[in-house]
Order: structure tokens, then sequence, then C-alpha cells
């Protein structure tokens, strides 16, 4: 593919370099390592507002240049691939831009932060793909082994046909009422606020994982903290500290929904900041005619699976150590039984989206597919603004065809 | 008290002798065993419809005599308790009637099928103990050593104020289509599926260890197998078994639904018989403002709780095994680390009883709690009837006034 | 049988009336009322040292008569089981004369203190065995659901031939120095420190779960604080507190010690009642050419199990929750998935024992059974005192043929 | 320091490029990404016996030349560092060599594969230290955080003196008799089986945690299965299959030994990589005057922690997730919640590595304290050859003063 430029590297233009830039940046590195790719990344540019900042951060990261102008990525012939990793309020303007200049586009999650915004995008990709032009979506939490293991089960009918989901992202770092403000609790730069940070990644893998949508949902978003003390200008690449005063929290600290499946089941859902000891529990429970299946990102390398067939005297929860060779992705790594960490779903997504790049598929999960977890997103605000009253989700069919969701 | 009986015995007559009836007997036959009891329980007499079955009951469960008709009960001098332990369409009729002969009463949860059987219950029982007539809800899960640790621990302020509960009651023996018929599929018998018969359990558990109660509700109920085996009447003291052709399910296999506290937090809560491989898994999980308990009854004997005051670098869910002697009801069995059993919480609830009924005080859960219960329980269905729309929780004022809930 | 007494009631009588007598007599309470027994065990008399104290425990324990000369039991006819429950120095006495006398005995554990006393008391019950008098000793963790299922699994091959063992045994109740001294700190009395007290379990349960004995050991012995506070007389039914001024520790705090299996495999021991935060331990993992299991008290619902044959992807340590029908002794108790705790292994010792007596065969664990694991104490022991020189296990033909230990 | 090399760059000179190979590659490729280092590593060569394997290593892991002769990088300018990546047999020769040849040396463990040539490589080591070259062994599982912290915790104080240690290393991939030969089952490449490879292990962590030393142990060893298939030579980078045949296993499968430690402690250890269903449980469990800690490698992220000094009623064993910033190494990563692989204890340590470089002062773990383990391997075999005899473990007052331990 000429896309994929000169000879059999990936030039890889890097736009933002705080908590999503460095996990990128990780990913971009090590890939090739353990990886056979079609395609060898090259981290050829970082683009971030502050020149100080970002000169720091390419010679920290890697990147063999930088810019603290976004747009001079999109004229270079030695970037074939621009990866987004700024705050959601921005990704429209790039993805777009960067999609139209006939870059591919790595775009973090959640795809916009309204749906207007991200059926612009979804447009974009849509009308770059008939130019072999491909985007994708970083919902990464699809790539720890365990999640893509579970999914495998589903589709083969391990557990059957899905009858329940119940899906939590629970973290405690905004539990303190003295934890500062960020970008991340700004509805104009982050949207909502648990809601879209963790809860996408909640709905996403629900979906993911079962292979279903969700039809309509019933809701209840809150806020516990008000206001906050100010975090400095910049103070922290992640989550902020430093500032003086205080300031409004405009974002949901928790969102609790109901949801119906397109199979016929039913899921809650929950996403909170505000879950004292809870750091980064994704937790996903599936019951299906057959079996159930269970995970918890804080015990990532593990799942667990029931199936109904087992002799009934000693039928019970398999606790799945992912890391066989076996197991996807875990083979390209270390012997049985070394687990894997966070990072690593990073990698993994950069290895399936080189491949796909290479042979000229559309990664997964797409740009349609950022979409309609945005319309999620949408439908959980508008049920809890109307008095948790039941919310369909619109399903663009121009735009989210089932073949989109086979893979 | 007169009403206590000659000496120090407390005569009691039970209704219904199956799986319930089999586990309240266990703790009249117990309890006075390990616990220093102001009156003696005695096991007077069993009532049942079936004559061979009552008699072949009242011998297996030691009791001293049988009778086919509850009513023969109120009008016995040795009977001062009445305790009724059968399906819940027949609470109110003998429940009223008991308190109405001046019994004290002990009703299995729910406390009725329908708001209005709960209220006439309730005002049954307010007008009994004008007359010192005490009548309690048996909601045995409050008994469990760690979950009133839990309690104790948040009335005491060690999580602080409660911001969101998530409660989950799974169970799996309605996950196979096979599994036939019985009362508690039956609306007329049994008022609801999941929702009253572990649902109750749930809610009750939450407001419990909270100490607050539900204010509202937006739910979704779900069937998912509507026809089933028939079981043989009678065939099986508890879940049942054995009968020809089929019958169709009239209640709920699944109820999830979202709820506000009173105290300003919100909650999800979850029923469920179909959840292969979760046996009897009643998971609570509280966070508030300095901390979080966690608990599943299928690890029964243990607390854990998160408390943010930790040291940084230490802090985390710490694994209470609550066997220690100064945990609740515990120092009444064995020595430290000596588990107990899921009967021992009907233990525990016929020591508070009678403790309760010597003192001549309001023995907790009264009435008024389970009508309390029966409104949310009501305001779920009738949100799932609605569209998952809001549903406010009736708080009626005379009948449960704050006062009600103070220990 | 006639020893067993007019009609179809067995008369017991217990000797002791603390922690194992209360276990005991809860036993002979409940047995009869969740299992179909041939014979009706009776609570006729319970005998203690103390008068005042044993007429208290007769009530509160609920024995129709008590007496304070254990051998008064040995001439009524309306004893024909003799439940010893007393301190292990006492137990060579009292179960001679019992068996002499035509009684039945169940003897706790250990069988005795002594390997000289309990070759005695062994070759008493093969003596008494040939006039159909019976006699059994209390491993009553052989009774907990998981570790039956355990052996079930052992036995059918599921794990295949057994390779090696970790056993161990972990409470923490001596862990603090200022906990009291008691008779089980006392060389005379107790025998050994937590070796005999709790390592016995273990090497019980090794033996027991794997069908196969110990052939020799290699130990380490340790006694950590050597002097305690005096708890009063009689202060405490179980651990005693009280008392004045210090006293020496005669036996070990923790016992360590390798062994070898007949069966070819190796296993390690640990008991210790030193362990922090682990207050009932008994943790048994296996490993055979097929599988492995494993099993921990404080978890004491839950097996879990490891085939080597399940699919390479899914496979994993199933958590079996032992708490359906079909798993044993729980069929007679509650629906599936509700629990049960400590004191259940000793009801389940009473239906077998009830079940052996009125079958005439001989009950499980045999004196025989207790001798040989009195030789293994031994063994550790002087393994002990001789710089963990190996030491093999005596295993008398005639007293332990292999004939006892098949079932 | 002038050895450093040229500008503040350390370059790596690295022996061996299969499993240990490729895990070196990744933390010197990573550590200055997320650690600001004093100097920053260059992977300048790799060295490999065949040609075209080390060539294409080179390229898949990322360093800039190759040679097929190990002594080549003893003699380049631009090698500072040779990180010796080979099997055991061949650790002494190499490490001399390089120390001799002023370049610093980064052993991976076990030292060697007797104590004669540990005593060898721990006298070069001294030797060269006089002039500023440093020798460094792998044991990596000291850099996981959970470790590190509770190491911390331990000299702390927090669970006061050592008690009680139980430690195993259960890994199952040689339980499956077909399982091939490697040089791992070879006694001339490995040394010793399960003892050298993973025991090895257990015995530094339990030395590093508690801050002590064992002084004697009591062993038993064995080998289950005495022949297996052949490997082809060079078939796997990790653990081989292929070839034709069956050789012998003149290795232990499994080891397990008592010991003491010399702060008066017992302990026991287990490594076998025959326990079906464990794929690399590292198991510390230790036992303190003042609180118990409890690691497992399966779960990584978590150390548990119990304090005996916590209020009875809530005490309990602590689940650390160490993923906080003010957990050992974890904030040089992610924000908290994010947990960490088995991988980056390389990096953690090449990160130890070169700031110890960097300061001239002596890298933990030393070579002398690898030939303290290869003494405790060593003890373990002769005891096991003795009939599990007591074996004093030799200390070589001039070889380990206890200034070396100190940290």
């Amino acid at each position: 593919m000429s896309e994929t430029g000169p000879g059999t590297t990936l030039g890889v233009g890097m736009v933002g370099h705080a908590f999503m830039g460095a996990a990128h940046s990780q990913a971009w590195r090590v890939a090739p390592r353990f990886f056979d790719l079609p395609l060898t990344p090259r981290m050829v540019v970082v683009a971030g507002r502050r020149a100080e900042a970002t000169r720091a951060a390419a010679e920290r990261l890697g990147w063999d240049g930088w810019e603290t102008d976004w747009r001079k990525l999109l004229v270079r012939d030695d970037v074939q691939l621009v990866d987004v990793c700024t705050p959601g309020d921005t990704h429209a303007e790039i993805a777009i831009a960067a999609l139209e200049a006939g870059k591919h586009v790595l775009c973090e999650k959640p795809l916009a932060n309204t749906v207007a915004e991200a059926e612009q995008m979804a447009a974009a990709a849509r009308r770059a793909a008939e130019h072999g032009v491909l985007a994708m979506v970083g919902f990464t939490y699809r790539r720890v082994p365990a999640v893509a293991l579970a999914r495998q089960l589903v589709a083969e009918g391990r557990i059957g046909a899905v009858r329940q989901v119940r899906a939590q992202y629970l973290q405690d770092w905004l539990a303190d009422p003295s934890s500062p403000l960020s970008w991340r609790l700004d509805k104009q730069k982050a949207g909502s606020g648990a809601l879209g940070d963790i809860g996408a990644h909640a709905v996403d893998l629900a979906q993911f994982i079962t292979g279903e949508r969700l039809t309509g949902v019933s809701a209840l978003l809150e806020t516990f903290v008000h206001e906050r003390p100010v975090a400095a200008e910049g103070g922290s690449a992640l989550h902020g500290v430093g500032g003086q005063g205080t300031g409004p929290v405009t974002v949901d600290d928790a969102a609790v929904f109901l949801a119906r499946l397109d199979g016929g089941g039913i899921a809650t859902f929950e996403a909170t900041r505000m879950a004292w000891g809870r750091k980064n529990a994704i937790r996903l429970e599936i019951n299906g005619t057959a079996g159930s299946i269970a995970f918890d990102f804080e015990d990532m390398n593990v799942l667990h699976l029931y199936e109904a067939s087992d002799e009934g005297r000693t039928a019970g929860f398999r606790r799945i150590y992912v890391t066989e060779p076996d197991h996807p992705y875990v083979g390209a790594w270390w012997p049985a039984g070394h687990g894997l960490g966070y990072e690593h779903g990073f990698v993994h997504q950069a290895v399936d989206l080189v491949r796909a790049l290479a042979d000229g598929t559309q990664p997964e999960p797409s740009f349609d597919d950022g979409l309609q977890v945005q319309r999620v997103l949408d439908a959980v605000e508008r049920s809890a603004a109307a008095g948790s009253t039941w919310t369909a989700i619109e399903d663009d069919a121009s735009g989210t065809p089932d073949g989109d969701r086979s893979e």
C-alpha cells in the first residue's frame, strides 16, 4: 500500500504527550520487538501545545522530532499515521483534518465529546476508507488477553446466549474532595465525567465481549463533590496537582444505568471515580444460557469461566490464568505464567492496527463503533436528565451496518 | 410479661414446615443451647395442610404436636408466638389473625405479596403492639455476623456518609429451563419472582447496613424462561421436582433497578436466579466518604473494609474473618476462627426476638420495616411496567416514623 | 444389635464439657433432625470433674443427667456409647475402661499423648471389636463436605497419582505473648503443642484425602514464647483467661516437617498457632499426575480442582462451592448455595458413627488410624530431637493392615 | 566515572538471547523512557553461539551489533557492561573474564552451578570492585513493587521480628511427562532442577524480604519423571519443543526443605515444576511478632499485610494493590491502579544497576549475595543426599560480612 509509506515503515505522528501519549509511545516502541509486523512503526514526531514541554516529552518518550502545531504533522511525507492522544474536545478537529490529509488515524476514546462531533468523525472515516485511509478508536482494554479470551469464548458459544451483563468500572481517585480539578472534570473538555472517561470503556467492553449492542438505557448521574481545588495549569502530566482556589466540577462523579442488549439480554452499568479502595476495577460478569464469565481488571491476567455442562459435583468457576501461549496475544511475550500489565493492551492495539493497515482492512474498533458508544453515552445523559425514562439508542443504519461488526 | 407464658418458657407454634420451617425449627432448638435467653423457647406445635406430611415433619423437626389447621394454634394457651413459614399469599391472613388472638408473630419475608396486604399487617402489628403483642419479619441475613458488623461499622462512621451502594443477589437454580415450576414461580402465591424472593433481601440489607431508606427507583424486570415443567404437588419440601407437562412462569426471573437513598446516595440493585455459577451470592458493596465495605454471602464469614484514613502505602481492603469473640453473635459459639453457616442467622434471629419479647421492646425488623420493603418492591414493579420511569417510594409517615428505625 | 440398646435409641454418655463437649453436644442434638438415622441418639449423661460446672453444662448443653465420676457412665444400662471429650492425657484410661465395659467409644483426637498409650487403646479397640463393641477417633475435619469431596475425587483418580502434598494448619491465638497458659500448653496434659493439637488434623487430612500414609519425616519444632501468664483454673471453657503470675510453656508453638508418602509422593507439613492473621487456616494442596486440588478451611465451603485434561485455553482451578445436593453430606441440609459451618463436621461425624454402629461395621477413623497418626507425631518429635534426621514411621503390620484403610 | 563510558551513555553487551536475553533487552530499551537515569543505556552488541540466530536476535531485540564470540565484547571500548544471560554452566567463565577486562557485569541467577564456581566469581567481583568495576546478580523478583514494599515494611518493623516463613515457587510446565528435555533438565548445564531454577528465587526473596539469612536446612529432593522426549537443538528460544527419542532427566523435579533463619525464625521452602495448575506461583508468607505479610506472584500487583495492632474487631489481612505512586518503582509508570507485569522487574533491575554504577556503589544483590544463595542450594543438595540431616550453611565471613547486607 502506498499509504503506508516508503519501504516497510509506518511513520507515526502523535498529538498529545500526557498519560495516553506515554502509553502510546511505549506501544510503538515495544510492539515490533515482540510481534512480527508487516510494517515497522517509526516514532517520527510528537506535537504539543507548549514548546518546552513537548521537546522534553519527545526526548523522554523517544520521538525523533516535535512540533507545537499538530497541523504540521499532516503535511509531512514521513507521517502515515496520526495518533490522537489529546482531550476529547479536540478529537474531531484533529482526526477529521488528518483523515482528509490522507493520514490513517488512531484516536483515543471516547471518540468525541458529543454525538454530533462523533458523527462527523465517523462520516469522515467512511469517506477516507474509500481511499484506503483508515481510522481506529482506542478502546485498548479490548486487547487485554483475558478480555480477548472472553470474547473468543462467548463467540464460540461457550456460555450460550447472553442473558445478563453486569459491568462496573470503579475507581477512587476523586473520592477525596481535596483531589484537584483537572480537564477531566470540565464538561467543555471532557464531555462528561466518569461516564465518558471510564463508563465508555465498560460499554465498549460489554458490547465487544458479547458481540451485541445496547438498544436502550435508564440512567442516573450524580455529582457528589461540586467544588474542588484548582490544579496548576500543566502541573501534572496525568491527574494534575497544585494551583490556587477552587472551581466547579461540571461533570458527573458517578453514572449508573440499566440497559437492554439487542440479543434480548439485560444489563447494569456503573462508572464511578468515588469508590474508595477500588483503583481500576473494571468488572464484567456475563451470564448466558450455558455458562458465565467474570473479569476484574485489578486481577487482569485472570478470567473466570463457569460452564453449566460441567459435571455437577465438580462444576465451578474456573480461574483461568491467561498467560499461556495459546491465549490471545500471549504467545509473543514470555513463557507460560508470566503475567502482563496495563500497558500491554496498548502494544496489542498497535499490533492489530499495523496489521490492519498493511492488509488494507478496517481496524477494530472503527469510528462507527466509537460513534455507537457515543450514542450510548448520550442516551445515558438524556435518560438521566429525563427522570431515568427509558431512552432508546439510535442506530444509524447507514453508519453501523451489521457488516461493520463482524470480524 | 404475662404474654410470654407461664414460668420462663415461650411456646412456639409454627405454620409451614418446608425449607423455612426446617430453618426455623433448627433455630428454636439450638438458640437456648448457646445463648443466655430470658425465655426458653418450647417447640409446641407445627401446622401444615396435609396430615401425614405434617405429622412426619413434626417428628423430624422435633415439634411436640401438629395440626392441619393453623387456627388451632391461636386458641392454645401454650402457644405465645406464631411463627409463619408459609408462602407469601397466606402471610396476611395468618399473621393478622394471630396478632388479633394475642400471639406474638414472626413472619417470613417478604411480608406479603402486595402493599395492600402488607399495610393491613403493619396496621395490625401497630394495634397489637399497644397491648404488648409484638411482630417481627424474618430478614435473617441481617443476623449474619459479617452483615451485623457492617452495620456497626457504618453506624460508627467508619466509612463516612454513604455515596454508593451496589447490591446483588445472584443465584442460578432457575438458569436451566428444565428446572421445574414451583410455587415460587407462580405470581399468585409468590407475588413476584427473583424480586420478592431474593431482591427483598438485597433491599433490606442495603437499608439495614446503611441505616437509610430508598426514596425512588428505576427498574427493569425480565422473564427469560416462560414455560417450565410442572413439579409434582408436594414433591419436594424445598424447590420441588417431578410432575407432568409444562406450565407458565408468571413472575420475573431477574430484576434490576437503580435507586436513590434518603441520605443522598445512589444505588444499583440486581436479583436473579439465572446467573450460572452463582449459588447464593448476596453481594453488597458500599462506598462512603471515608471508606468502603464489601460482602459476599458465598464467603459469609468475611467482611471487607477499606478505610481512606489508612496510611496510603499500606491502605487496602481488609479481609476481616468475622469469627472473633468481639464480633456480633460470634462469642456465643466457638473459639476464634471457626466459621458459622447459613442456619446460624436463624438462630440469631430467634435470640434477638426472644430478648425483645422478654423486654417488651419492638423486635427489628418490624412489620413496618417489612411494609417499607414491600413498597420498594411495588415501586420496582410499577417502574418496570412504565418504561423504567423514576418511581418514588411512598413513605407513610404515620406508619414508618423515624423513631421506628433507630436502635 | 443388642449393644445399641433397647428399641432404636443410642444412649450417649459424654465425658468433658468444654469446647469439644459443646461441639459434640450440638452434633447429638442436631444429627437426627436432618439425617435419617437407624438409631436415635439420646443425650443421657455428661461427666465432669467439678459438680457445679458439670451440672450447669448438662443444663446448658441439654443432657438429661450429670456425674462427677466418669466411671458411673460405664455401669449405666442406658449408655451404649461413651464420648470422650477430655484432654489427651485421660483418653487412654477412659476409652479403654469404656470399651472393656462394653461401651462403644468416640474419642477426641489426638488419640493419646504417647504412642504407648495409643497402642494400648488400639489394642483394646481390636479386642472390643471382636465382641461388636466399636471405637472411633474424632478427626472431624474429614467430614467437612469439601474435604470429603476431595477424597472422593482423589479416589476416583481425578488428579491421578499423588506427587506432592502441602499441608498447613495455621492459627494465631498464641502469637501474642500475653495469651495465657492453658492445658494445651502443658506437655503433661496435651502431649505436644501445635503438633498434636492441630498438626494431627493436617496429618490425618493429608492421609485421608490421598488414601496414603506417611512413611517417614524430617522435622523441626520451635517454641517462640517460653513463658506465659497463668490462666485461672476453670476460668474459661475454651482457651482460658485470668489467673496470676507466669508459667512455662512446655510444648512446641510451631512444627514443620517434610514427609514421604507410601505411594511415592513427597509432602511438607506445618502447624503453628503463631501465624498472625490466620485464624483457622487448614490448607491442603495436593498435586497429582493428572491434576491438583486445594482447600482452605477459612473458606470451608469451597474446594479448588484443576484437571490437566481440560482444554488448555480454558484450564484453571475450578472454585467448587460445595453446597450442592450431590456433594457429600450436603443434601441433608439446605437448598443449593447455603453454606455450612464448623460444627457441621461434628454432626456428620455423629451420623457416620451411628450408621456404622447400627451396621456393626468399623467406623472410620478407627483407633488404629488414630494410633498411626500418633506414630507420625512421635516420629516428628524424634526427628526434631535428632537434628531433623530422616525418621521412619513404624507401621505395625498387625495393627494397621491394608484392609483397615479401605472403605 | 570513566568506566561508564564517554558522555552519559552506558554501553551494554549482552551474552545469550533466549528467554532471559529478551527480558533484559526489554529492560534496557524501556528503562530510560520511564526513569530518570544518570547514564543512558545503549544496546551495543549481543553475543550468541550461532551466527544466524544471533543476527536475527539482534534485529528482533534491537541490538546495534552481534557477535558469535562473547570474548569480542570484552575488548570493545563501547561496552562498559556485560550482561550474562546464558545457562549457568557458562556464568563463571564469562563473568570472571568480563570483570577482569574491566567491564561491569550483570549475571543471571543462579550465580553458578556450583559453590566452587560461585566462590571464584565472588572473589573476582571483590577484586574488580577495588577498581570500581561492579557486579550484580539478577534476582529480578526483588524488583516487583509488591516484593519491594514487603521488604520496606519488614525493615520498618511493621510485622516485628520474623518467626516463620513459608516460601513456595510452584510451576507446572514439567508436570506432563511428555514435556521435552531442555538444558534446564541437564545437571551439567543447569546445575540443579527446580531447586536452582526457581528455588533460588524463593531463597533470595525470603532472605531479601526478611533481611535475614538461612543458617541451615533439612531437605528432600525428588525426580518424578526420569525420562523425557528429546527437544530439537535450538528448537525453541524458551522451553524447547521438537526432537527425537528420549533422554534422562538428571535434575530434581521438586525440592522441599526446612530452614532456620539467623534471627531465630524457622522456614519451609518448596520449589516444583510439577504442580498442575500453578503457573508461576511464587508465594511468600511471613509471620512476625507483630503481623504477617503474604504475596503470590500470580497476583503480582498485590501484597497482603496483617497488623496485630489493628483494632481487634476490624483486623484482617489488607489487600494492598501495589499500584500507587508512593509504592516502590510505581510512580515512574502509570496513574494509580494500572498494574505492572512480569517484565517490569527487569526494568527496575536495570534502573537500580545503572544508578549504582553511576554512583560507584555496590549494586544489590552482589555476587557475594549470589554465592550465599548458592551455598544454600548446595546445603540443600547435601542434606537431601544425607537422609535430610540438618546441614549448616557455611558463611564465609570474609566474603559476606554483615556490612554487605545493609542498605
